[in-house]
């Protein structure tokens, strides 16, 4: 077992939301900063029953449970987190075919991303940190419509088309598992801004008292610019804190965020370099201090789970 | 649960032996005694880790355990055993390429064959009962390349060409699971004839106390021909019953052993009409009284095994 390491089995960390809402950039950082070799990435996506042809003929979206195995994917989870090795399907989202399976074994960490991921409640217990990603709905459809004609083979207006259709879809699957999170992260514009992407993008996480949240006040209090942590009830009148972030919070106040975090986790201080570099659309590195910063809350969590501080 | 069941969960018959040994064609014949529809088979061809383009780069023969995910075909067999579906990867002996793999759920009844079933201890311990198949050689070597020539895309001489490169691993790998296997069954031509397969071939079932088989001495007793019983020590030396049964044996004893092992099993009456057939080389359905009396003693088991008499 590496050092610092109590908990003898992988950390698992959810990441779960609708299409596009960036699951797969947030996965990829977080993958990062802990080393892509103490990392598995499990997407739900490759748990599709049914190829785009099938989904075609059946009427049935990839969102819908239906339309996935959901059981298996459950034994999975559960798989991984007793340290055992899965033989993983595959969903080709290029050509939209169901591929030959991958041997999968299980590491420190598991990060297990897609649209389905807190669906029951035996997959939900096998979470050590779940994650909602919930952009402004505007981002999240021009992430979609460029993700999907880019890197999917779709056009623009069977991306729309699509969209609408899953409106039902998303609805009834894919939001109501933002209640299970420990923290709903949001990406939006700063007010009046056509931004889509990038490091002017400001964040609020919502943090449930499921986990025990580093203590920011410190560094928040009295502050009326850039980082803003409030008492609120959230959209199901539960109590929560909200913590914004703005993208464009000045380096001096996000490192002294940075720091307070870090700080708590002296066992991890090796990981700092890997924090909060993604690739934006035109493939060039960049930094983003609310990315760098929602990255580091995660990354906190999921050394503190390591640590064994959240084993029951 | 149906009625006559005592067990709670699925009963589970190992098929093993050497390529082309008639593994299916056995399978086969019990999934139509005990009907399909009761009947999930398994065959571990499917957890083979490389498709054939790559075994030929690789130069590892799909007998190598290392050829194959075994230790993900014992957690799949384990998952069934305990009654839950899985996700089983699919080799396709057509292409030879790894296909996507297809959800399969536990029935009454699990045949699990192939080359590789008996090889780990843990895997051993799932089954019910456990048959080695070992025809005579020379007819093994006839019936693959039958088989391989008219259904795998193979010529005749790539087929004695593998033959030849497998020796090895077939003495390393397949022949030492013989040794935990309950039944050896041995189609065997009669003696001076060419006959490959079909009706006329005889079978020698070597049975070790591992099981309680029926006791057959009230209907061999005193007989010279056609079906005979003798104490013998196997090829390891260990004390076992060899059961000879002739192709030739006429119907009337044929039939007398028929009634006593159903006698013993009038739980499974019903299923006395599913017995026997089997598809020869020309496709036509024909009967023959060596394997219909093979099926019938691997299924007195199986009954055995469902009515809970196995049970620890």
């Amino acid at each position: 077992m590496p050092k610092n390491r109590k908990l003898d089995r992988p950390v698992i960390l959810g990441i779960v939301g609708d299409s596009a809402a960036g699951k797969s950039t947030l996965t990829a950082g977080i993958a990062n900063v802990l080393g892509a070799d103490r990392v598995a990435t499990i997407c739900t996506d490759d748990y599709h029953a049914y190829d785009r042809k099938e989904r075609a003929a059946n009427g049935l979206s990839a969102l819908d449970p239906r339309c996935n195995h959901v059981d298996i994917l459950e034994q999975h989870i559960r798989l991984l987190r007793d340290g055992h090795p899965i033989l993983k399907p595959i969903y080709n989202h290029s050509t939209g075919t169901l591929d030959r399976p991958e041997y999968v074994e299980p590491k420190e960490y598991i990060i297990l991303e897609g649209l389905l991921g807190y669906s029951t409640r035996a997959m939900r217990d096998c979470y050590d940190v779940k994650v909602y990603l919930e952009p402004e709905e505007d981002l999240r459809v021009a992430w979609k419509i460029h993700r999907d004609t880019t890197k999917r083979g779709y056009t623009e207006e069977q991306v729309i088309k699509q969209l609408e259709h899953r409106v039902h879809d998303s609805e009834h699957f894919i939001r109501p598992q933002r209640t299970f999170a420990d923290m709903v992260v949001s990406f939006y514009r700063p007010e009046g801004q056509g931004e889509e992407t990038g490091a002017k993008l400001n964040v609020r996480h919502t943090l449930r008292p499921t986990l025990p949240h580093p203590d920011l006040t410190p560094i928040v209090e009295g502050s009326k610019h850039g980082i803003r942590l409030e008492l609120a009830r959230d959209t199901d009148g539960k109590p929560v804190d909200v913590l914004d972030i703005s993208g464009e919070v000045d380096d001096r106040r996000a490192m002294a965020m940075e720091d307070l975090v870090w700080n708590l986790i002296p066992e991890a201080s090796h990981l700092r370099d890997n924090l909060g570099r993604f690739t934006d659309v035109n493939n060039t590195q960049a930094t983003s201090h609310p990315l760098a910063l929602s990255q580091l809350l995660i990354t906190y969590h999921l050394v503190k789970a390591a640590l064994g501080h959240y084993a029951v």
